[in-house]
This record gives structure tokens, sequence and C-alpha cells, in this order.
């Protein structure tokens, strides 16, 4: 183990590049320790140097690329975002001088990490991403090594605190989804822009990383199919609660016979399983392994201190001279895996039909249903408005989605519906 | 990184074994291509060969003293079990040769692992224990890795298997405790001797562990108070149901301004704690880290399968050269602790009192709390027996250990009640 400081390049200041400076500099004492080594802030680069943030003797950079060409560093910590832009030219910069990368982006990372690692490979770099999925859960660590002796069947998760805000603010007020983003919007939780969030584009490029570690397989974003939260509304909620679940906006990726299946979708969660109760901003990752069973991380999915811890710990791991393979084994043992059709995938389902009070209705539904051999479980209509809409909302028994879609299109088309039909996956325990 | 394989040597094959034999031969094509290397059984040591488990080429010895002196092996694998006797002289004989040692065996590492850890120093080996606590959580890596920049403020966790089932079989069926006990017995969930596991020892083994890990302190078996659950009634089950709490057998360790404290008993979790939902064999840490914040690690506790995931995720730390001090830090950066005085601890409490039916009982009591500035916060008293027993149960605010002491003392003195006092800690969310 080396003695000489591992000298740190931080792009990037704002919330997390100053949380990732503050902790550098508050937990020095105790970085050194464990590492064996100092940890020193050499360099940092952003537009203008933000006050308050404790930058000791590090030289500051108004331009990261210059800072990536010209500082004295062994590690570039890039905090600057974004799939590709400044943030991938200064990684790419730094892994073509042989420096080592720790970084948060998951975007970038979900777009390029296998070139990158390809990159890194060839000139002895190594690229830490801990802080890129799950904020300071480290799941990145666990699937990498401490469940290196199991083969993953599956990896379930709430990757985006956005959307477990809105979800959890929406059941625990009773409001509807474009109140309680507003607000968030307003307080700062959700940004002004807030499709990257609410459309599930932050929890796929989150699932897709997950993907690649849990079944050795190089990240393939393009397949991992996508559905938000924009459809779920106070009232699927309300019956959510009602019928023992909570709606979660989640990331699945499974290993089936066909390939690999990998989704983003709002699901019913029943209550006995651990992410039902993952509230607030939280994050958390089940994990089913051949030899451990189910695991499951939980812990703070974003912000400057928590993210800041799994920035740090990647950070100790290079000072501390570990090497582990970035996908967790060698590039030449990826493989890629054929995407599951997705119409073959089984589920349970509730779907919520907004149908006008008519005689007859219900049987036209019901014969959809028989003649794509779809079965219902319960059934909840309450209150008549002769005349208006009245919800009728069913969950089924585990059936095939492409039976469930082929059902749905019957009834979508019956014109009693006054809307289209609502459907949420139930996820099983 | 050596491309040589490395080579084991298995030191029992009872249930671990057998299940880390099985995964080494089943995982071995992937293991290789996680660690760079192969993970050879070189050796293996029982009492006699069990069928089924496959072994390979590997010698068989009948002594595993014979296997630690004469094999060839560069890692002993110790999953015989027990504090001391042959465990720790196998160990002690391996790290002489300067041979790594990846152990289960919490009983070993809680009493002699400042020892170990110094011999291994001398000896330039490395001690892997991630199986001793938590099965197939990888809780160790998280304190000493990824969890690197916290100073940590408190781990509770619940870390014994047994415990968990009975307490989670009491309350899914009503059953006593003994009843409980007898059959989980009878299923071999529980020792003929229990006492190991029912009265808390096995948690404080496992607690004293995380306590060095996360507070930087060499392991202080004897600074853990310990509780176990024999006294649980299935009556304060059904009371804690009716109050909003789960009773649970927890770990608990934090820093206080007057050093740690660290102890086992059983609580009242409120459900809105991630622990309260942990149920059956399963095993969980919380822990709060100054950056990270809360973090919850959850999995199976025990059995074959996910503690040979917990050691094998050792063998390939050690094949891919990882070197991490053993306690996350230096053993000279180690500093005793003074023990936080139990007596100031804060806690809200339930308590329930089995008294005469008669009056004027009440306003005893309710004399004794408020002399020691001990204030209710709520009262359950149902049912009428004139003459004989009923129960009258409080919980209480937050208040300190010896004022509720004090106070219970007067209360066991009066002549009302029937039975001792019935204390349990109810935790803070």
């Amino acid at each position: 183990m080396s003695s000489e400081p591992l000298k740190i390049a931080l792009a990037g200041l704002g919330t997390v590049g100053g949380g990732t400076a503050s902790l550098l500099s508050l937990q020095a004492d105790l970085l050194e320790a464990r590492a064996g080594r100092k940890l020193r802030l050499t360099a940092v680069s952003a537009l203008e140097a933000p006050p308050g943030i404790p930058l000791g003797e590090a030289s500051f950079y108004a331009d990261a690329r210059k800072m990536v060409a010209e500082a004295d560093y062994d590690v570039l910590v890039e905090l600057i975002g974004g799939a590709s832009g400044i943030a991938l030219e200064i990684v790419k910069g730094a892994l073509a001088k042989g420096k080592h990368v720790v970084t948060a982006n998951k975007a970038m990372i979900a777009h390029h990490g296998v070139e990158l690692a390809k990159l890194a490979d060839t000139l002895g770099a190594q690229i830490g991403f801990e802080a890129s999925v799950g904020g300071g859960i480290p799941i990145i660590k666990s699937l990498r090594e401490g469940l290196a002796g199991n083969r993953v069947v599956s990896v379930k998760g709430i990757l985006n605190g956005t959307c477990n805000y809105i979800l959890t603010t929406m059941r625990a007020e009773g409001r509807d989804f474009a109140d309680v983003l507003a607000e968030a919007q307003r307080l700062g939780y959700a940004e002004a822009d807030p499709s990257f969030d609410i459309d599930g584009v932050d929890t796929a490029h989150k699932l897709a990383i997950l993907a690649s570690l849990a079944f050795a397989m190089p990240i393939d974003l393009e397949g991992v199919s996508c559905e938000g939260i924009r459809h779920v509304s106070a009232l699927d909620i309300q019956y959510a609660d009602e019928l023992g679940y909570r709606i979660k906006l989640l990331g699945v990726a499974r290993q089936t016979d066909k390939g690999v299946e990998a989704r983003v979708y709002p699901a019913m969660v029943p209550l006995s399983f651990p992410l039902a109760h993952v509230d607030g901003v939280f994050n958390a990752v089940v994990t089913e392994g051949d030899f451990v069973g189910r695991t499951v991380l939980e812990g703070r999915g974003a912000g400057a201190r928590p993210t800041a811890s799994a920035v740090v710990a990647d950070l100790v791991d290079l000072a501390r001279g570990h090497v582990t393979p970035m996908f967790g084994l060698p590039l030449s043992h990826l493989k890629p895996q054929p995407q599951a059709p997705l119409g073959e995938h089984c589920s349970a389902y509730y779907i919520r039909l907004m149908v006008r009070d008519e005689p007859g209705v219900f049987a036209d539904i019901a014969a959809a249903l028989r003649d794509e051999q779809v079965s219902m479980e319960q059934i909840i209509q309450r209150g008549r408005d002769p005349g208006g809409s009245v919800p009728v909302v069913m969950t089924v028994h585990e059936t095939k989605e492409s039976s469930m879609q082929k059902a749905l299109a019957r009834i979508a088309a019956l014109p009693a519906l006054s809307e289209p039909p609502h459907l949420i996956r139930i996820e099983a325990a």
C-alpha cells in the first residue's frame, strides 16, 4: 500500500460536489486512518467557487478541461452530470492520461459505461460509480463484491427519490399527482422539467446499471422498457390502500429462460414485500441471489451528504489499492442477453375502469376477460351515479401480459367506458 | 493480480461447510471470472466425510490440526465453531504459517478477534469474517468499506434468527414463549440448550463485532449488557400490537458523549422503524452514519447457503488481492471507549403490572412514578377480576433508566402486585 496521498481533482461544486469537499475536509483523519494514506483534494473546477466549501490548498480551475489536462491528480471525481458533453469529455480525458475516475453520473454510465470501461482497461485505470445508483446505499459494492458468490435471479428497486416522495405524499395527504408535483417543484425536490424523474428515465438509467452488474451483461439501456407515474391517480392510491398495497415506481430486472426482462413501472406492492415500507426520499434495492436468497438494502437515494458518502467510499477503495472489474467481472466475460418478450411476462394486475352507470356493462367486461382467459380475483364497485361514470376496480390473477393487453383493448372499445382503462401491475411478494 | 489458483483448506463440513463446498463447486466458473483466478478447494477436514458434498480433488483429513499443518493452501476456512478449542487452535496455526483465514465464527471473533488480528498483522495475513454477523448480509463490508467515509452514530440490529423466528411465531399464532421454543427445538430451529440464542449471548457476540467496526474500538464483549427474550409473554406481544409496536430482540450500540452504550434487549419497535417488518429468520442492521444518514441491510441471518455466500465473498476479496484492515482501520488506531453509564440512558418504556383488583392500587403506582419524575403516556386497564389479578399496562415518556428503575423498585414492593413488574424498552423510530 502506497503511503503517498491519493490526489483528487474534483469537477463540479454543486450539491454533491460541495458535500464531497466537506466530507474530505471534515473526516480527513478518519479517511487517512482507514485508507492508510491521505486523501488530498489537489484541484477543483466549477464555473465559480461557491463560498463556504472547504477547498484547502486545492487549485481552482474555472475550466474542468484545463484542470483535467494540467492539474496534479491521481483520480478525477466527476460531479458535473449529464450523459455526455463536458462530463464525458473530461472523464475520457482523465482516463486517457491513465487517471482513475469516480463519478455519480448515472446517465453517463448508462449510456457510455462499456465504452469507458474499455478505455479504462486499456490504460490500467479504475472507474468508481457507487454514487450513481441509490445515493449512499452501497449497492454497487454489494453486487460486485458482497454477493460475488451468487448468480442473481432478480433485482427490484425504488431508485428515484423524487417519484417516491411524490407517491408517498399523494398517499399521506390524499392529494393528486399534478398538485404534489407542483409543490415538489416549488420546494426544489423536483426539477422544472420533471420528465427525467417522473417518466422513469432516471430509474431506467439506474436499472440498466444494476442489471448489467446482476446478470454479467453489457449495459443495455435500450432494452429497458419504461413507464412513469404521471397516470397514477389519488383514486388508485386509495384503492391500493384498501386492497393492501402501496404504489411504488419500481425498476425491475429479472433473469428469465428467454433472456433478461428489464422494465420500469409503477406497481402495487404488497405490504409483506420490503419495498412497501420504503417512503419519502429513501431508495431501496431487493436482490434475489441463488445462494444468499433475498437481501434488501435501503438508504437515502440522493442529497449532498449521502451521495458524498458513496463517492468517498470509492475513493477509499482506490486509496487502498482495491481493484475490482467495473462490472464485477472482466469485460470479455460480459455477454449480451436477449430481451425477454414482454408479452410473456406473467403478473397479477389491478384495473380501474371508469364506466357509465348503465345495465349490462359489467357482462361485456367480464366476457372480454373470460375470452382471454384472464381470471378475476376481486371486484370493487360501490356508489352509483345513474347516467354518470363510476369506478369499477378489479384485481386479476397472474396472467400473461399479452392476454391482459388483448382483453383490455376489447374493454377500452366498449362504448360504456368514459376514459381509457387504468392498469397497474401487482408485484409478487 | 495473481493468476495462480487461490488454494482453500476447509475445516468443518457441517451445514455451512457443506454449503460452502457446494457453492465453490457449482459456481466455479463464475468465481474464476469474478476473481480473475480459480478458487480451488485443496483440502477438507471433518470427523467423517459426509456423502453428497462435492469435494473434487480435495485431500480429506480427519484431523483439522493435521490439515492446517500439512495441506497445501493459501487460506483456511474455519467452519467448526466455538469460541476457543479446536477452532481457535487451527486459526492460530494457519496464521502462524502466514495463511489467510476466513471464518463464520462470531464467538471466536468476539472473544479473540483483536488477538487474532495482531497475529495476522505480524505475519501479513488477512482474516475475513463477513459470515460471522448477519449470515448472507454484507454488513461487515458495508461498515468497513461502503460507509468508510462516515462516523457511525449508532448500529441497531436483529441479529439472531432463532429469537426472531420465536417472536414472529408467538405473534402470528398468539402462542406463549415456552410453547414456541419447544416446537422450534423439535423442528431443529433452536438448540437443545437454547440459552446461547434466547438469552442474547449470540446477539451480544455479533453486536460486539459491529460496535468495534462502527466506533473504531477494540472488541469489548464484556461491555455488552445482555437481556434475552425468556420473559416476553404472549400478553406483552398482544399489547405491543395494540399500541402499534412489534417486539424484537435488538442489539443496539450507540456512541454517546460519555462513551459507547452496547446492549442486547427485547424492545418495542414502532411500525415506522425499518426493523419492525423484519420477520422470521431474517436479520437486519440499521446504521446511522453522519454523512450517509440511515441505511438498512436485511437478509437471511443463517443457513447453509446464505452463510456460504458470505464466506465466499471473503474468498473472492482475498483472491482479488484486496487488503482491508480487519476492523476497518489499523489496530494501532483502535481506541478503547468507556462504557456509557446505563442508568443515564434515556428511553420510553412499556410497563405491565399484574395487580390485585383492589381500590387505591393505582394511586400508589402513580405516586411512585411521579416521585421519580416518570411521566405516563398511555394507560390500558380493562377487564375486572375482583379479588384476582388484572394487567395494568402503561407506556411512559422518555425517562432516565435510573429513574425508571427506582420507580419500578417502589412499585414492585407494593403488596397489590401479584408478580414482579414487566418492563420493555420502547425503541425510538
